[in-house]
């Protein structure tokens, strides 16, 4: 599976993109992040892993913890595919806006 | 499934951001997206199925043709959820900024 098919695929989970909104806010343990959600610990741990396997979060070593926190490369991977359609979308809407500006008075309001 | 999850989840298929992808230069049927991706209509048709579903595409009706082209809103959506995380991402690395220009050289160069 590629780094976009499974971060996409890591984002469609509801509870996987409340932990990402959750570490926007800064780093977080694994028992930091299952008090909020009223989660056990091994369910999170388990989001954790499908995160970090899909390039959206990094874990580091802190003695016995094992903050985790969002990874900027693979969340601008996403941006970088998704900017390519931004685009393409405003080019379309820039073409829409020049048909509109081609309407002029003197023409009757008809498209040229 | 909400919204997010079914774009996310849609996004996650490499066949499927590919058609994006040729969406993206403008509006297409179920014969013109068939034939550069050597897939059957079926095939294409169940693609296109999911990405309207997950309101990417919208589908009009022009005699017995159906072309497809990217629905902004429901890219709008998923843009505005990963902005969420790009903003929190930019305020860290501002932060990080910060802390860089706190470590002045009249202090020898240690953080205060």
């Amino acid at each position: 599976m590629s780094t976009l098919d499974s971060a996409f695929s890591a984002l469609s989970d509801p509870t996987r993109r409340a932990i990402l909104a959750r570490l926007a806010l800064g780093e977080a343990t694994v028992l930091e992040l299952a008090k909020p959600f009223q989660m056990t610990q091994p369910a999170i741990s388990r989001h954790l892993k499908v995160l970090e396997s899909a390039g959206l979060i990094v874990r580091r070593a802190d003695g016995t913890r094992r903050p985790s926190r969002l990874a900027k490369p693979g969340l601008d991977a996403v941006d970088l595919w998704l900017n390519m359609l931004r685009e393409a979308l405003t080019r379309n809407y820039d073409r829409l806006d020049q048909v509109l500006a081609d309407i002029k008075p003197e023409n009757g309001g008809t498209i040229r």
